[in-house]
C-alpha cells in the first residue's frame, strides 16, 4: 500500500527537490504551504504552481499570523534583509551566526501544524527541506533538532503513543546548494517555478543581491548550470 | 528584574488557575488565547474577561484553523462530544484511552506559537495548564511530552542555542481538579469568569452532561464548594 507523505512546500529551490524526493519514495503526497506574514506572495504562488506541476492529493495553503510577533526580517519590514558579501560567500556560511532572516520557532510551529495534519490523514511520514549547510546558523534546520521533533511526535501524539512511529524526513539536511540542485534535476524539477529570492521586485523578480539570491545563483554556478529564473541583477561571476 | 511569562489561556479553570499561579511567582504577564476553530466561542470570551480581571501586561487572540484537519469532536461537528456515565467517572479516568476530544497534535501547536513569542518577548517561561490526572488519556498532557517540548525549545530557537533555557511549567499536572479548585480560590481565581462547558447552549450555558462538566461538578463537590457558574442540568449528587 502506498504510504501517504505530508511535505511542506515553501516554493523554493530547496522544498521543491524535497517533494520530488518523496515523490521518488512512492509516498501519496499532501503539500502544505504556509501562509505565516512573509514580505511577499511570490512564495505562495510558486508553491501553488510546483504543486500542481508534480500532481498532489491535496495541497492546503495553512494562514497563520507570524508577523504579529515581529522579531525577523522575513516578516517584520522593520528590519533590512541581509546582503551578503562575496568574501562572506566563499567562507563558510553556518559559521558566521544566525542571520536577521530567522523566524523565532518558525519550523517548530510549522512542523507542529503538519504533524496534527499527518496524525488525522494517518501519514507517517513528513518531508522538510531543511539544509544545514547553507546560510543555515539557522537552529531549527540543524539534525539534533528534527531528531528532538521526532521524539517528540511519538509523545505528543494518540498516534504515537499507540506504538506509530513519525518520520521527519530532511533528505537534503546535509547537501550543498550545488547538490540540492543537481539532485532536482535529476529528479525533474522544473526550477523556472522555483522562487528564492527575500527581496522581489513589484513583479516577483529577484533581486539578485540578497544572501538567498546569492546562495543559488553560486549553487548553479558550481553545478556548471544557468538559474533558468530572471534576475534583476546578475553577479558577472555567475552564468 | 520580574521575568516575563506566557501563559497559554483557553478560558477554563485550569488555565485560569495557571495564570494566578504565574501572577503568584511575580510573573510579568503575556496571556495567549488560542481561537483554532473550536466549536463555540464561550471559551474566547471567558479568558477576556479573566484577562482584563488579572491584568496582563499583553493578551492576545491567536487565529489558527484547526477544524480544518478535523479529526476531533472540539473541531469537527460530525463527531460527537462524548458524554459520561456516574460509573466511569469513579474510575481512573486517564486509563480509559483517548477520548475523541482530543485535538490532533493541539498542544504542540499551541507550545510551538507560544515560543515562537516568547522568544521574540525575550520570555523564558511559558506557563500551559496540562493536567494527567482528570480525564486525560490526552498525551500531549503527560510530563513526558512537556519535557520533551522542553528539551526541543532549546534546540529550536536562537535563544535555546546561545544558551538560554525555556522552562514549561505545568503547576497543576499532578493535581486533582478538587486540587486545582481549592488552589485557584487560594490565589483569588473568580471561577464565576470560566468556561469548560463542550456543549453550551446558545447563550452560553453549560450543559451539565457532558465529560468537562461533570469533572467540573465533581471537583466542586469534592472541594465541598458550590461551583458558582449557571448549569442547564445539575446532577443531583452535587451541590
Amino acid at each position: 500500500m502506498t504510504q501517504k507523505a505530508v511535505v511542506l512546500l515553501s516554493g523554493g529551490l530547496d522544498s521543491a527537490t524535497t517533494l520530488a524526493v518523496a515523490k521518488a519514495n512512492g509516498h501519496q503526497l499532501y503539500g502544505i504551504t504556509f501562509d505565516y506574514g512573509q514580505r511577499h506572495i511570490w512564495e505562495l504562488e510558486a508553491a501553488k504552481k510546483i504543486a500542481k506541476t508534480v500532481g498532489l492529493e491535496q495541497h492546503i495553503i495553512y494562514k497563520l499570523d507570524l508577523s504579529c510577533f515581529g522579531g525577523s526580517a522575513l516578516t517584520d519590514r522593520q528590519i533590512p534583509v541581509p546582503q551578503i558579501t562575496e568574501e562572506k560567500l566563499n567562507t563558510n556560511l553556518a559559521d558566521q551566526g544566525i542571520p536577521p532572516t530567522y523566524v523565532p520557532a518558525r519550523n517548530t510551529i510549522f512542523l507542529s501544524i503538519a504533524l496534527g495534519w499527518a496524525e488525522v490523514l494517518g501519514a507517517f511520514h513528513i518531508y522538510l527541506g531543511a539544509n544545514a549547510i547553507d546560510y543555515s546558523g539557522y537552529p531549527d534546520c540543524r539534525p539534533e533538532f528534527i531528531q528532538a521533533f521526532e521524539n517528540l511526535a511519538s509523545l505528543a501524539t494518540k498516534a504515537g503513543v499507540e506504538g506509530r512511529q513519525f518520520r521527519i524526513h530532511t533528505p537534503l539536511i546535509h547537501m550543498t546548494k550545488k547538490e540540492i540542485i543537481q539532485k532536482g534535476l535529476a529528479l525533474g524539477v522544473d526550477f523556472r517555478l522555483t522562487h528564492s529570492c527575500y527581496s522581489p521586485d513589484e513583479q516577483g523578480v529577484a533581486c539578485g543581491r540578497c544572501a538567498s539570491c546569492q546562495i543559488r545563483l553560486r549553487g548553479f554556478q558550481e553545478a556548471n548550470l544557468q538559474d533558468p529564473i530572471e534576475y534583476q541583477f546578475r553577479p558577472s561571476s555567475s552564468k
